[in-house]
């Protein structure tokens, strides 16, 4: 019968799809700019690369651009250019739409060959010899529907919190060691500019195995927030690229 | 200050677009595939094309694949391999990754000079001398949060009801009209084989300037309904571009 | 990592489970009282049996007993006998425990070979020929959670539906063809003796393809409701085991 | 077609105010008594004055009176007599209708030439160098949805909370800032004598650039609270209004 | 003790009101801009008249404008004019502050004598010797919380349905009179023209002492929907007091 | 018109009645076992005695008894006797019907005089020179709709906090005052012999003003929890009463 | 262990108590006028008579007299006189306590020897030979918190459905007898004279074992309502309970 | 009727079993892995022994496997072997059907004499003399509808904390003694060995008359958790019983 070979054929891709990324290079936690961009980087260099999202769809904030407004704004356009987005200038500034950004980075880092697992959500870390090296995940969908139901595991060399403002895995860490950034964590008020330069220059290594990008980078070190601004997110994924691959040596 | 800058560079841009897409060839509802597809290839022949999804995110049921597990199927590459999809032979049927797929059509859509509209829900349509010429939307926010607000329109020369089982402005217009489709609506069993034909068989239009396209040609004619293989969607929202370009002489 | 090893494990087992299930002698739709026996006994009988449940655990209404009182009320023992649970005589009726008997029904329909896929919901039948030949399924915590996630399907020779009051299948199959039980169905009042007989009399085959044990049976024939007497039952899921055996020669 | 003539007249000029608006000498957060009196003098003396308000109707707690009883208790008329409010002596005090109020106010504001936006709700503020010199806005709409949008700025000269017992601008800057009224907040007991002449005498500048106006002041100095009497809220927005003018000169 | 010397104040002046109102010319069954038009001009030719809203404020959907755009649109100034709401041309369209017409429309009202009882709910009407001469009325809140309490009555000689596209006593009046409006009720399309001329035209009383004005004119009779275009409304609440006043003699 | 007689009797009635009360000897706040049998002895002592309680319906924890069982204990019946409930000795203790019980007190505390304001809640106490005076109260059915609408007071020479585990006016007095009972509050593990000795014994004035009976003792005491045996709660508000009274020489 | 012993003594006298009610003469369903009254008057005729009431209280819709002002209205006094009920006349009609009702006909019922089944659900009816003669309960609790649990039994020799507007039984019947009360039923517009006269003159049998007493009188013959007059409601309740006397020889 | 004899027959049954198990040597509180297993030893040790558990069914986090799929892990298959659950060994660990194992565990247990009260909720603790003594139970049902009604007692020699990662009683304890466990308690990061180990080395009394089994051994001694491997679980379970039973000389 037709209908169970198509099942057939999904259910067994999917499971050799997962089974493969048990013990990925890297897992980048949450599909938005920050993650996007750091996984097309990594999994350009060839490093074995697995986003674990919890929603449905990949893009996080991009999609509403400011207040539901879809546009986004960047102050250079060199990564957008490099994915194929398109961008106007405007008074200084380039705008974008915001969901042509949000389908090109998802298209871009999907064609790299990092593999997106989503409606997965990260419930706690795995902490071996004093380092992270895996995350505790579950479905969205059981969470969603509060089920009493167990959890499994995937295990990375590094893993990327991406997860935004929420900071969620830096958040378990400090729930379980309150030594951990013991001078507090916390996002500042808006201030574009120290932000945009502070989210690049403090993206990085936070834990022994763990590094964060994009917003929980401001999250982590009290740096002041911004709007829906997206260069810096950009340029902060592909920082921490950048030091994840020099770490591994890719 | 750079942050009022950022705003008004994303309100202007935004409300640009927005007044300019006022008076569209066509508005496509619905951002998943049938009327990604359609909205690509409509672009693509120079046609003014907006998109309007009442989610923050692009492609429909695409991400879930089947129960979550996503992975999709189809049984020729054709569209797939246009709009740059990888896919594999599984047993004599062709399987792509969801989120690639999802991304990759609604980049080539926007690439192509469609516009999407997301957050933004059609509450009714305009029928003038007994044809559609418009939408009437409101911001899904303020649906979502029920608040007591008057939407507005837009107007095009044509509209396709795009919008999945729901066949949303199918059913508007038989709200109001008793006897359009008199013999009722609804897709039937499953039956992928007879639903893959169908729905791109009967795919164009149903009522004067509204077309049906992917599950919602289902729908109208009581066709069976199909699970996550998602060849007929592409090419009944290709179907119906070439019958609005034929209409349209473009 | 020990962690992924054990994911690799289960994940490995469930998804050849899975997939040997697809093409089943028999689905049952529901793990209640009337579902499990039927499985036992089909199972016992060499049939490949596979349960569907959506909720998390089986048992369905036993475990509540009535209005909470954990204990249950039969007319004759012979099945709890085979079963292995205790009952107790008391003023010519046999009582026994709601807990026991939901363990045992679950543990003996699993230990003759039935394989029971719990958090699993049939959203819609399979009709071919017009003959019900398998099962529509999703995800229980994907439907919890309104998720836009496509189904997959499940193909069977027979399917019961089991599924209690709701006679869920047989009511998939009225809203697509209102002639069938043209009469409509709906459960009557309550009248112990008469639906203890009914309900094992009129067990069978409503559809091609399709049968009814336990509750739905009396949805069907309008037959009156019972209480917290499960002899009619088990009796009931073993008429139909019986039927289903004699029509494939098992 | 008119009905797109209509759309793009409110888009238009809706988009105009608000670009307008971006950078005034005034935003109050929040249309109540006391913001709605403060912006009603501060734009008679010719200040540019914006009002966020993050419901669809203004009037704040006046609606309701006591209780739902809609009438409301002054000591003195002198304000009301301004806005041409209707107050009848009873027992030494004077009452009003709470819908006259509430209208009147909102409508003399205004016409006073400040500019409401409702359903606009703060989010956080912007400060730099030591001082509040805007907010961050985000649409109601959009938060009630809990939908993940990013929030766009306004700027201003001087930014008034009179967002009533929450206090929510104050609650935002003791949550990053610690040190700020580190001897706490929140309102006493009930005492109305004491409450009405406090909320006068202590409205004003309690951070650089950010004044507290009506309830508020309550909260920041933990004055008691007073109930259905609004004479000090009124006069707590005027005393504000003139405490700004003398602050930029107006 | 002025605590409650103040809540004596407001009770009494409240249930002197209320009671007062018992026996009205008009109730005026909803205070969004039908409604508040027909009270301004009822009140204003010297007849009692007696506004009832659900909601806690005045203005109905007026506040939002089109989409949240708080401006509106009407196709002469006259009306606006007269109550002192500020308009501006544009395109051969006349554009008005939302928020300052609903301010605007209130206070005229109020200050011509109407009175508004708000947070009040029409359960249902009275009705005798086959007219309608009351509303059943309760507390908003006591139907919010779902509590069980019963309703009382406010008599009128003429009752005004002015609830908007719901027509809520219209349709309790269809509930217990199946033959009443017997082809049906319901608005249409939108179509801007068509409906702001039947909305004044159609105006009027639809059964002994029940009138219908703004848009619950277009729900009785089937005519088309308009946006956020209120000179239709403003005129039909006005033609209704004018009709009003002649059935009357005042 | 005899419905709006029936209105203009209630509203009037139920008036005359609230602004009496807005001068009390004596407000019991919650109309559970304590607070009513303080009440019939308060008012049978000739003191003005007003009870506020927050449901429709009075009687508290007693309408359910244990677990819903509808039987309550005690171990003496003199109060029982007392008010004309009927007791039954079972082992050493007696039994009472639970709806009886609720019925009984409420009856005898209304026809000693005192008076029920039901759906009426406390918000806050109003404290004046250091001693509870009296409380803020609004609408039980505003509160529960989370409506923005201001509370109203009532005086009193004494206040009861009989609001059972919750101790609502002790938190709110503490709320304020952080050193009022600053070792804690907090009712202990279950032990019923203490409970019941404990409750009776410690019931009295806590607070300038403010006095507790009931439950609420245990809450300020930190004493063990009890069970559904009603004795202590009975003689615990008959305690409070002989206090009250002895202290305004009643 | 005291705490055990008390349970004990619960557990047995309520046990005790619903065995003994499984076959009563008669079970009235509905706490409140009417069925309180019905069941005064029955027990008080030496009928073993059992109230099946939903929620934890009794008294149904008297506690919040008219919009909550806690005031009831009758036109005669002479069933308050009788069990107790304080009254005061005023402009030809007759106030009393709403709160001193509701306790006065529960305490007059259980002394008079009814019993109350509160936190009790009527879910269906037994019915055999064509006739009423039972009903199916369940708890509330578990209703409310929709679990999946089994009802169980209460015979009886006559039922009666004093359930109010809601005429819960009568729906039963009719949801599955279409034939029963074919013209339909519900309850007409307000008109207090004919209701009052009706809901005593109709009240009766309207199926075989089966009584309708109070507003359900109404719904059942289509009668107008009432609203917070509560004098047909205690007489119809004395009627039911006079003709169900009559039938059983009592 | 034979429907009130099945009635009475069911609640006769379970209230006679209630009664006895007021007084038990063991109260386990939650019917999961770990105590089904303490359980089924204990009671086939010869102790009186009495499960509670909040749902409707028992087997707790044993259904869902890991994130739903239904499969379980163990190191060794002792104790599985005992109870007649089937396994396969794959890579060094062994797998079995989580469906049969929780059907199993259950039946063993209440087959080796443990009696379960399902639908019960564990309130709060008895403590006499510095050691738990029982536990303060109530309907789950009454719960979830948030119903207020107290709860009632059962009392026991010992009292097992089998409630999984929440470990309530320990909690319980905690907030009413604050020196308890004052070093805080939560369980670690995932880390399968050193959890597996610690579960059972750690499982015992943790205060007088108290003891902990399974997941809460974790909560309690801060162990790492651990994902859908469930030896340890088992073997906990086991070892709390040997230790009981030597404590208690059985």
């Amino acid at each position: 019968m037709k209908e169970t070979e198509i099942t057939r054929a999904i259910v067994e891709e999917y499971t050799q799809n997962f089974l493969d990324a048990l013990e990925s290079d890297i897992v980048v936690v949450g599909a938005g700019p920050a993650g996007l961009t750091a996984a097309y980087y990594l999994a350009g260099a060839g490093l074995k690369t697995t986003i674990v999202e919890k929603k449905l769809s990949t893009g996080g904030g991009i999609w509403g651009g400011g207040t539901g407004h879809n546009v986004i704004v960047v102050e250079q356009t060199e990564i957008l250019d490099e994915i194929g987005v398109r961008s106007h200038e405007r008074d200084g500034l380039y705008t974008s739409g915001a969901v042509e950004l949000a389908a090109a980075l998802t298209y871009q880092a999907e064609q790299a060959g990092a593999r997106v697992f989503n409606l997965t959500e990260v419930e706690d870390v795995v902490v071996k010899d004093g380092a992270v090296c895996g995350v505790v995940i579950n479905s969205t969908a059981i969470l969603m529907a509060s089920l009493h139901v167990d959890p499994v595991c995937m295990g990375a060399r590094k893993v990327i919190d991406a997860t935004g403002h929420a900071a969620e895995l830096i958040r378990m860490l400090r729930q379980r060691e309150p030594d951990f950034l013991a001078d507090g964590i916390g996002e500042g008020f808006m201030d574009v500019e120290t932000a945009e330069r502070g989210v690049v220059e403090r993206a990085g290594e936070v834990y022994p195995g763990l590094y964060v990008a994009g917003m929980s980078v401001c999250t982590v070190y009290r740096l002041p927030r911004m709007g829906p601004i997206f260069g810096g997110m950009l340029e902060s994924g592909r920082r921490v690229a950048e030091l994840i691959c020099a770490a591994l040596g890719a």
